[in-house]
């Protein structure tokens, strides 16, 4: 069988007057949408028309639900109960899942943002409050998690579909923990080498850690980061070698 | 054919830390429930606990969409245009929607807040948008729209079902439009009367205006102010007479 | 010389619509009020009408800077780092002091509010741009901090004018901290023996501790739920027990 | 005596993670800096780096107080009564005041944003309630109106010292005040014209309306709009076209 990998960017993370990110660009390179739902980013206005722009280039559509805190962009921990994540999760789900019906389209995925994403693969309650949360709006949808995460277990227990994300710039320890950005070594610069690093992770499962051990790790899709300005030389890149790696770059849910 | 009526009260308006209302006290009385979304009041928190407790009091449950405006309660006019409005009203009730599906409920019905709700009563294009964004996230939305007014008109072009609000406490003019609050005799104070002013709407179709004409008026259903303390002896005292004038109250939407 | 003691509430924590608290009948027994400045709770309305109630009852008013979480109330931990915090803070105390200024009046102390109040107990960064800020504005505001924290120490270390605030029903651990909410002793619950052992911190400069040991305490001040419904017989309870005990009840700045 | 006038620009405009406008470039070209305070724009962290770097330039710092939302950028009507208006200015003054004073500097002037500038153009009740403000915070704060508005008029009932502002690229008519920008006639296109425009409303208090009548208008300060790509290009060529007609460009305010 073929090997093959989604390519996942976060999107619509403008706010008003407020624009980010190169939407339209990177959507001719990737196969999954994460779309911001108001509460670190994104607007009811930006909302549709991100869905709209998204379902145009036939790209997955995904709920990118995070903290509620735009000042701080969702990136910042905020000690947030279970019940609330399960909530706030709910709420963002539901009001993408309104514009993509608008648009004539559905949801493939949700993927938390940011903050969020980091606790829900660290605490137990978090990973299981958003695991039932998409379960309970819709058992179809594919839950986006870290590799090697307590998300992922979640969502597996939950009976969801689930992905496993891999960061192709950051160094893994020797759990299958990604290296946090405090420590020196948490980033790999070179492009060359991240983009043989993805190719060996989705060839072989396997990836180097920070110790030179060899970690087994499932890369269902990668992150490309929008906001980066090298992400659009970087995932063509990217694209080439994968396709030269004979690996199929294709969306995680069916058309 | 027996005369009949639908009481709606505007529910789950806390935030966080504030409580508002006494919704449970209110629901023992009323027919249905438009349950505050996220940007005039409510938070996802309050949104599920309401959507909970007005589903068992087996009321119909119906989003009520508001401008983004917390600090004014949603009660102050903002110039929005109408495709803001489209995309403000679609993300309010898709999130409630997720709550009501999540809590084994569906919506009943869409009734726009405050100075929303006003403006969609004069302003064609506000109106317009509403009633389409209603109709594009489920047409069969019951809409909810003051007697007489441009949504109401708005709604029957969409093709949706719609719902005529009256509102009991308050004086009506020779064109069927409410008195506006900044005169004098805009509200009618007697509780008796306002009592058999409802009665007399249901049953004639007819209000006596503040000039003493005659006016058509369609009576579906009558607003109960939650926030108001006298809300629980009118409900009781309006509930008696209702029944006493054999006239059936039932919520507006099939069950 | 004799004893005294400054009772503090929390006020002005309302919001547009929310009405919080019962700060009028609250600040006839209090001596010091810490008003909310917009970011956890209050708006500029509560504020400016908060401060001319406030300065009417003759209270020392302070700013009660708060994390900007008005959904958690500020009582949800944040992940900021100090330099947010200063600038936060400085925010804060600016706006309200503003209003003091324009009715007439000026800022006595600042007291944190909520987790940001905890983190600063607990987290030397925190503290110490809590400090720098309030110092950075005005060196003659005295700072409440809990007593034997972390802020407390840091107010010194920045030369500012420092008062040590104890909870009155609260049980105290051997290290001098707050016996953690989460734990079941946390709370004195009986009223008589809450005021004795403010009036024991006050004259002896002691608590006992939960493992019985007694711990070395400076009470200068002593929080006042306001938003408790038992608020108002307890602390009349407390002004009549300290007087009994020869203990004068004054605000902490001078007049 | 020489003419003079002052050139000023609106800055601080970002939020968060959101940047706008190219702040440090326009700051080598005006005299004057409108920094957001909160409401419309700006957080406290964008605030102080803001103040901290007007301030470097040696410009004029105000405070740009808009209504309190994000989402529109301020740019949009809110009906707002006099008494919310003038603690919202009150506020965000106070904000703004304490960086000042954090970094070493202080305010110079208040210029309202957007719709509460167009607002308090046209309607008395907003601009007495501007001018009222900005005089209980300090009546030696200069505040800048749309020349020949309500808002001029309501800062010298005030006594407060006041700065007419035009508008470079905006059409006047008869009754001095702006074309509205939705016709067709509002904006002046050509730059060369754009600059002889406000040569002439300097040196002659003169512009010719676009019915071909000739206006008094006064002059004192033209906005910048940074975040207009063609910002750079155009401040240049007006520095050195008022330069050649022997007007100084200095700041309102004394140094």
């Amino acid at each position: 069988m073929k090997h093959q990998i989604d390519l996942n960017s976060d999107l619509g993370e403008g706010f008003g007057r407020y624009v980010l990110g190169q939407d339209e660009a990177i959507l001719g390179y990737v196969t999954s949408a994460n779309i911001a739902c108001g509460y670190h980013a994104g607007d009811h206005n930006v909302m549709r028309q991100t869905i709209r722009i998204a379902a145009r280039h036939g790209v997955g559509v995904g709920a990118h639900p995070g903290l509620p805190d735009l000042l701080g962009f969702g990136r910042r921990n905020i000690a947030v109960d279970p019940e609330d994540v399960y909530n706030m999760v709910i709420y963002q789900i539901g009001a993408l899942a309104a514009f993509a019906h608008v648009e004539g389209t559905k949801l493939q995925h949700v993927k938390p943002h940011g903050a969020l994403y980091n606790m829900a693969g660290k605490e137990e309650g978090v990973a299981q409050a958003i695991a039932e949360a998409v379960r309970a709006v819709d058992p179809d949808l594919i839950l986006f998690g870290l590799a090697n995460s307590l998300l992922v277990k979640a969502g597996r227990r939950a009976g969801l579909p689930v992905v496993e994300e891999v960061f192709a710039d950051r160094t893994y320890q020797a759990d299958g923990t990604l290296t946090p950005r405090t420590q020196p070594n948490a980033l790999v610069t070179d492009p060359g080498e991240v983009v043989e690093r993805v190719v060996r992770m989705v060839k072989e499962g396997k990836v180097t850690a920070v110790d030179g051990s060899e970690v087994d790790i499932c890369a269902d899709t990668v992150c490309i980061h929008g906001d980066d300005p090298q992400a659009l030389p970087f995932v063509k890149q990217l694209r080439q070698r994968l396709t030269e790696a004979n690996i199929d770059i294709r969306r995680v849910g069916a058309i």
